[in-house]
């Protein structure tokens, strides 16, 4: 693990709560108390152990979103490590509610789950739910949603996916491989838990409730299609925790092994949010951004400098508050560079301005790269639908 | 309509409820107050007027389960025998949540059914709810409700219907044909009007509160395989009626046409309840009855019969409270014997001994003749599902 950035800092290694620790830059600013977050969940931090036995099956590698702290919580990681070192079987698992407004942020956890597909070489199965979608959003049609499922499909594929990996599911679409499980599943469930676990009351409608089957049911899909205990590792942010924590809850008695998680902190806010916020659009760098609508958002972005140039030569700015720096921190796999950024800006010698520049010419560079692989995506996308592959 | 059996008693021709009536022989004795389950769901019964209109459309003929009041009541009938004489396209639809103790009474509703499908050779969608079995029982796996479903679907094509009409859905198997459908009907359904239409509560699972989506889902399919308004006949026991008035409910603000309903009464028990009893097993004569069983619950059925031979032959007996008298109506269509068998037994000229073993050997040979149609239909069932016709 490399300490440059937050030593002994970005994952608390088998830290209790009760112990003294040093927040990470998510938790220095704002209203989420990464921590407590993981405590009231329940869910375990991971440790340096765990870093130590992830590296020992990649060659000496770890994946700068967990190095720096950004993957920072899981259920279960280390069981499908020790999996994965005794030569069992396991997948990955995660997906995404389809919507119109795809931003950069939301590739990130797939960016993981990418390294662990070349690392591992295990399956990936990735869930669009245009059920859910339009059945808890007001002003979407049934339709619109699975449209939107198809156009979020070609940001994953647009990674680097390949089909024999990358298995999509589409809620609505590939229903016939998740409904018998999902009624397993909901038979497992009372409306008083789901009820309980995600707010939902009697205004609620029938399929809200019903919803968490669907995602739960992806989890135990790997095992049945490869006739085999397959747990799943999930890659997702913390906010997704309760379904999988009533998923491992009912694992058991539905005879499949439980699911594990990894869990990330939420995408920062351009303009200042610990979590981007869909109601201010400029907080967010959308996939569809042009080169000058990102260059306007990231010129406008709030950052952790000093009001005056001078004053920040003389004193320094605030990467640890810094979106910008969290920016270039989640989209650079370069360490050096990273730390450049962190300690010119610490050391006053680097200007937002040019902090700013720097993130627009790599996220544009980024997004125009990204753009031409969606389209390329659109002639390959039937390749990677879980119906052409398992039957 | 023939009245000898019930003089103006089987079908109150528009009658009002408040108005002075005569009870048909399924109202005489027991529990159930047909008259008032109608007023109470809501429905309108069977009129003269509607019966004369189904006469127009099928040259004459009227099927001896509606003549015989059996089929007493209904939402939107005439409204669908309207469409038919114009030429508009309907279809059948009803289903059967499967279980392992099919008896004769549940072939009741499908023999009228059979009876429609011929006089308008309409399609007829016929729905195997094993997601439904398994999700509101307990000691069902998944597993064995389906294998029921396919088990029950003999029953049905061995009354006679052909692949190119009867299109057979098994819930978990043809989910991808209801599961957009149901979504939407879902998202129209709140958990409180599911709850207090169902009387479930918290304490139920996630499953069963969505469920009625699936059955709803069914009313509306056939507007969407044949891609134009389709409204649907379903033929069923009144119980099934808060399902369709539901479905009624949403079905404008769905673009879907409302389903009608043609609603029976309950199938009486042969030891004497009005509602056959699932635990009590005398009370139903099940499709793998072999003949000894058979004559056996009929030998001991309660009737309408005086204590001694003598006193029938004196008074006559009572076929109005008579089971065994019901079962005859239920299963011949031969007006002039059922006609006797009642004249008969009001004059005392037909003792129940003999009465029982004519229904005996009336029952008797239906079944071997059934069960041999259902060893028939095993190789053909294929031809049945919906996924073999539509794609």
């Amino acid at each position: 693990m490399k300490a440059f950035i937050h030593p002994n800092k970005t994952r608390p290694g088998g830290c209790h709560l009760g112990q003294e620790y040093a927040v990470t830059p998510w938790e220095v600013k704002g209203k989420v108390d990464y921590l407590r977050l993981a405590r009231e969940f329940g869910v375990q931090l991971i440790t340096d152990e765990d870093v130590s036995l992830l590296k020992g099956l990649t060659g000496g590698d770890v994946h700068y979103l967990i190095r720096r702290g950004f993957f920072y919580a899981h259920r279960g990681f280390r069981e499908i490590l020790e999996r994965a070192r005794s030569g069992g079987s396991w997948a990955l698992y995660n997906g995404r509610g389809p919507s119109g407004d795809l931003h950069i942020g939301h590739l990130v956890p797939w960016i993981l789950t990418k390294w662990f597909v070349d690392k591992f070489n295990v399956h990936y199965f990735f869930e669009l739910t245009d059920d859910e979608k339009f059945l808890v959003r007001d002003g979407y049609t049934l339709e619109e949603t699975n449209r939107l499922a198809y156009d979020n499909a070609l940001s994953l594929i647009a990674l680097g996916f390949t089909p024999d990996r990358l298995h999509i599911i589409v809620d609505t679409d590939d229903v016939a491989y998740l409904y018998k499980i999902a009624v397993k599943v909901a038979k497992k469930l009372t409306l008083s838990t789901v009820k309980n676990t995600f707010g939902l009351t009697d205004s609620n409608n029938i399929g809200a409730t019903f919803f968490p089957a669907m995602e739960i049911a992806v989890a135990f899909l790997p095992t049945e299609l490869f006739n085999g205990e397959t747990p799943v590792l999930i890659p997702t942010a913390i906010d997704q925790d309760p379904y999988f924590r009533l998923a491992r809850d009912i694992a058991e008695s539905l005879n499949y092994p439980k699911p594990a998680t990894l869990y990330s902190k939420f995408l920062p806010g351009l303009t200042g949010e610990d979590k981007m916020s869909a109601s201010n659009p400029d907080s967010a760098l959308y996939i569809n951004d042009d080169d000058k609508e990102v260059r306007r958002k990231i010129m406008n972005a709030f950052t952790g400098g000093q009001p005056t140039a001078e004053l920040q030569r003389r004193l320094g700015g605030n990467p640890d508050i810094c979106p910008v720096y969290k920016y270039h921190m989640l989209l650079s796999d370069n360490d050096d560079e990273v730390r450049k950024i962190y300690e010119d800006c610490r050391g006053g010698r680097l200007l937002c301005g040019e902090c700013k520049l720097m993130l627009y010419e790599r996220v544009s560079a980024f997004l125009n790269k990204h753009r031409e692989l969606r389209e390329r995506a659109k002639d390959k996308i039937n390749e990677y639908k879980i119906s052409v592959k398992f039957k």
